[in-house]
């Protein structure tokens, strides 16, 4: 049945992420080295050393291009690995490889982000970590107050409060203090809060020198524990009572199913092939990985046997949230300091994909001790879009139809960060284009609704403020156009006024063709709230058949406004969300606009995208990379409970080919419908 | 099998298109009044009296809701009829009915217009004056010309050229002159220009008094065909010379097939039912139409019961050209004067719409003498968007995962005017949104490339300039939320400096909710370029049960830009295009933005949107209407050789539910999904 034949080659490995046994042989020989001091607890305490991270260096795209172009020297594979000395203060990066060889390991830090080390306070929060800010709450916050928590709350030892931490973690470089707000221990408690919230300090590594620095009862601020129980026995504060209420938050059906929707089938089997890492699907072929950080990502692609991009990935995905409390007042999530690919989970035949959707498993290492394996966690498929990709119906003269299905194929995965899942999906369309797009579903975050706090969103439940935020997605897009060399050309209409030659008394204005060539960075580091050339292109100095430039476009989907004025402190951070869109010249040095420490250093960047252009190289045929950004502002409503829907909350880009060739090569497609009257 | 029972009702018929039978009663009734002395042609000269248009009446929204939530007095049926005098030189536009009873009819041309009657020029150009346009052609240009054409283009009296006409016809009211371009007669002639397009006045209804003002060969002008015969004969003009090539505008596939693509399954059957022109789906119902002019509409839209928009519809669809070369020069395309519901045809199963989808024949009576059937040219059906509606996996603490699948439904047509394909979506969603959507696909326009064509597009083909140019269309929003007394709110975020409650010494920038109500028309005319909020609402004053004011979000998805300088005399009959969204409120008298007479009247518009809103009424608890602009810029390439694809070239417009529910109404879906660890 399978009448595609493809032939698969080794290409996509270089960018394959570890294997089981390679995450293992890298853990191992950490491990064994007893100068390092490692803990092999899968739950270290801060106070120990402790491998965080293990995942794929990736290869040096010149090392990479030699192979893929060359079929020679095959890059060695390389792993990066995260290590936090709790016992010696400080954060440090190696590269362990040849893996496969024999393994000797070098500290990065220095080279990397020209550091001797970071700071302990960067780090993330590990599972060891929260277990001991567990142990913190339960001793210093919630036996201490069991019987207000019980009145208020419904709290007892058995049914404990949930907590959703604010980030960052303070207002300066080195702060590791979190507001900790309280939800009910219920499924979907992220819409459940009950009016609580705690700062602690947890700044040492060192848990008995955590503190409790204030509390927030009802909208109320408290210093201590004594000072909250005082007033609430002196009804000095407005005291929040339990009511049981049925859980809004459920995602259980509340009606029966009574009959199966429309499914895709595919009458003649698939017409993709994945193998390992590398997918191939009628004219395209392309390598795929999941960073535990930044997520998905695909390389190599190719379209009838010549690279389009050499890499298209997810970077970062950042909300900026507005409330009057505290744990939500200066949130901003950099959600791949956390991991996005982290939280690939399986994924749902027949509702986050096809029934008949190709599955592949990923295995990880990430704060843990063992590789961990997620089954299903991307799925490959072939998508009848809905709509012709290309049609034509002749009414006059000569009567004929032409026409061609949409069908694309879609590599998706979803990742469930705490209460939102964002579902990334990159999809190959049969007339040479690519399109990467997010869309955002799963829950809001909420806060406790008091006084002053429909300032900063809706109601959205009993006692919720659904708060409003943004959220902002930085997609990587390397398009190599016939090669690395490539410069950056913009195209818009303006309004020429012309002497009509026919008639020469007379003017009209008239749209013509605007082309310009950006020539450095800062040109072509396009702002938001400036007005953007409507068409943006990486183009070639080859030429099609009609003399054009060749070409690929980069159409943006998008509904952001401003990401954050400049003067915020944490600004540095995210500086990428300045930009629509920004040209850099590629550099090994430059792979990610975001890093692993951005969000718990926010106000001291471990990258910040904006230096990637303050030395305003030349773009012009040079090795170019587009930074996009795409996402849209959130101000909930009662239809994001329980959960928010897809439909216009997503954003993307769309990379079109513009005179890449000498005519629509759809038309070559199998699939192409034609018929006239016999 | 079918499992989804819907009780239908005679609601829509209010909003039906005439029936076969209808639209011949109504023709014979006029051909019937002798004083007005109407042709029976089908193709009626200029100079005779000819029913150009058969088309209903919308009933009066007061009378509709009337009989709609209160079952009485459903409100008569009746005909629009427009009626060209080429007799007496002027055309009138007159109602007819009741149908079903004694026919009566009535000048409304003063009512509607505000005119006594429409200036001849003013009509579109009928089958009936191409006839005499082809054989004008024929006579005073090919004819004299045999000898160069043949040289230059290869025509002979079998194979003679095709031609494409400029738009509007002449700079001032009154005109009608053309500009004809040629091109090879052959299949996808739209991108086969040759070089050779003339001038053609034929202002007077009388085709003895036409004359042929200029000619352009190559890209020079000649005032008469004895100027260009001589200059052909010594050389003074850079000779064409033909050249046959392979017909790059061919439809035909240049692969086999090799297997078919994914299909749309419907295990269940149908989910959704139609009936006449009403159509039930899940939580939703809606009557549709397709009116000759305007195309695809639907009314009195509910959900659970509720009218959530009284009508959603096209409303026009306009493009801008530009180009050195005098056919495309000027050209400005209404297609809502030329009729753009009027072409569309049958839709192909498997391309068009999916195989198993729902067809409906429609009826029309333009520019004929007789109804016309249009079999299967509407397509109903419920697609797997792909990706679902909403999903949520809870990795912490209460693992769980709950999902639904996007099955929409989906009502298309799709209509080619010309050399453009235009398809038509409106989706409905289980979460109560309801999209309406445009993809442009076909063929594009071109020219014949001379000096100074590139200036205004890019070569596409041998000889061939695709012409830059904009697709703009314009959506009515009826919407009407629980009743019709609605006010218009704008929402969006501003960050405010704040102090830290718990650190006051320490100040940030925060997110806030800016919510705004705007008060008259002029203050909801957001144009573009200017900065737009980015939530933009229909709210009752009625409230859900958190306290926001119920309310749908219009929510546009567009990449349009300027429309057309307003120092331009065209500029007033697109008027609508200033603006990405204006709200007005609802008359009966302001039933459409455009006209059929904008067109061939550009310079002095039947209606101008503009003045919708000049009386700058107050929008607070009136009954509001939407007027929404998508579009974009199309800037032609090799890839739309032979078609444009559909792939980022379209827009439209979303309508949200936005605190209008307590919850998302689609956790009542039948088709949720969910399981936790059992
Ligand atoms: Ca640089
Ligand atoms: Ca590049
Ligand atoms: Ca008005
Ligand atoms: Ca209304
Ligand atoms: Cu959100
Ligand atoms: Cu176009």
């Amino acid at each position: 049945q399978q009448i595609w034949k493809y032939q698969h080659n080794d290409h996509g490995s270089i960018f394959a992420d570890l294997s089981e046994d390679e995450y293992q042989k890298v853990r191992d020989y950490m491990w064994a080295q007893k100068s390092l001091g490692i803990s092999r607890s899968a739950t270290a305490k801060p106070t120990e050393n402790f491998i965080f991270l293990i995942d794929l260096v990736l290869p040096k795209k010149a090392d990479a291009l030699r192979y893929l172009d060359e079929n020679v020297s095959k890059p060695a594979r390389e792993a990066s690995v995260v290590v936090f000395y709790g016992s010696n203060g400080y954060l440090k990066e190696y590269v362990v490889g040849p893996l496969g060889g024999v393994l000797t390991h070098r500290d990065v830090t220095k080279e990397k982000y020209n550091l001797a080390e970071f700071k302990i306070t960067a780090r993330p929060v590990t599972i060891g970590e929260y277990m001991q800010l567990f142990e913190f709450i339960y001793r210093q916050v919630f036996a201490p107050l069991e019987g207000i928590l019980k009145e208020s709350f419904d709290y007892s030892a058995e049914k404990a409060l949930s907590l959703f931490e604010g980030m960052p973690r303070g207002v300066n470089s080195g702060d590791r203090e979190t507001w900790m707000s309280f939800f009910r221990d219920m499924s979907g408690m992220y819409i459940h809060p009950v009016g609580f919230e705690v700062l602690i300090n947890h700044q040492s590594v060192n848990s008995s020198q955590w503190s409790l620095q204030k509390l927030l009862y009802n909208g109320q601020y408290f210093d201590t524990i004594e000072e909250l129980k005082n007033s609430y026995k002196n009804d000095n504060v407005t005291k929040i009572v339990y009511k049981k209420i049925p859980n809004y938050a459920s995602l259980k059906p509340r009606s029966k199913p009574i009959g199966i929707g429309p499914q895709q089938y595919y009458p003649q089997g698939k017409r993709f092939s994945v193998k390992d890492n590398q997918v191939m699907y009628m004219d395209w072929a392309f390598a795929f990985g999941l960073s535990s950080l930044t997520g998905m990502r695909v390389f190599d692609i190719k379209f009838r046997g010549e690279r389009i991009a050499y890499e298209l990935s997810v970077q970062e995905a950042m909300s900026v949230y507005g409330s009057v409390t505290p744990g939500m007042m200066l949130t901003k999530f950099l959600d791949s300091s956390i991991g996005i690919g982290r939280f690939a989970h399986e994924l749902v035949r027949g509702v986050d994909c096809p029934y008949g959707a190709t599955y592949v498993d990923t295995y990880r290492y990430i704060d843990t001790n063992h590789t961990q394996r997620f089954r299903n966690s991307i799925c490959v498929f072939e998508h009848d879009i809905g709509r012709p990709l290309r049609r034509h119906f002749s009414d006059f003269f000569h009567n004929k139809y032409g026409g061609l299905a949409n069908s694309a194929l879609v590599i998706r995965t979803i990742t469930a960060i705490g209460n939102y899942d964002y579902m990334w999906d990159f999809i190959f369309y049969q007339s040479g284009s690519v399109e990467a797009r997010v869309h955002a579903t799963g829950y809001i975050s909420s806060s406790y609704k008091i006084d002053g706090s429909l300032r900063f969103g809706h109601q959205v439940a009993e006692n919720t403020l659904g708060n409003i935020h943004t959220h902002f997605i930085n997609f990587k897009v390397d398009l190599d156009i016939l090669g690395v060399k490539n410069v950056f050309q913009t195209k818009d209409m303006t309004y020429e006024e012309v002497e009509l030659p026919w008639k020469p008394e007379r003017k009209a204005k008239v749209p013509r063709l605007v082309e310009n060539q950006l020539s450095t960075e800062q040109e072509a580091a396009l702002r938001y709230g400036q007005p953007m050339p409507r068409y943006l292109h990486v183009a070639s100095d080859r030429t099609n058949r009609w003399g054009h430039q060749r070409s690929y476009r980069i159409q943006v989907v998008s509904f952001a406004g401003e990401h954050l004025p400049e003067s915020e402190p944490e600004e540095r951070s995210m500086s990428w969300a300045r930009y629509k869109v920004a040209i850099t010249k590629h550099k090994d040095e430059e792979q990610t606009s975001s890093s692993l420490y951005s969000q718990n250093d926010i106000w001291s960047p471990a990258v910040d995208f904006s230096k990637f252009i303050a030395d305003n190289e030349s773009i012009v045929n040079e090795d170019l990379v587009a930074w996009v950004t795409a996402g849209f502002l959130h101000i909930p409503h009662a239809e994001d409970i329980p959960n928010t829907v897809s439909v216009g909350n997503g954003g993307g880009v769309i990379l079109r080919p513009h005179n890449y060739f000498d005519e629509d090569p759809s038309i070559h497609s199998p699939d192409g419908v034609y018929f006239e009257p016999g």
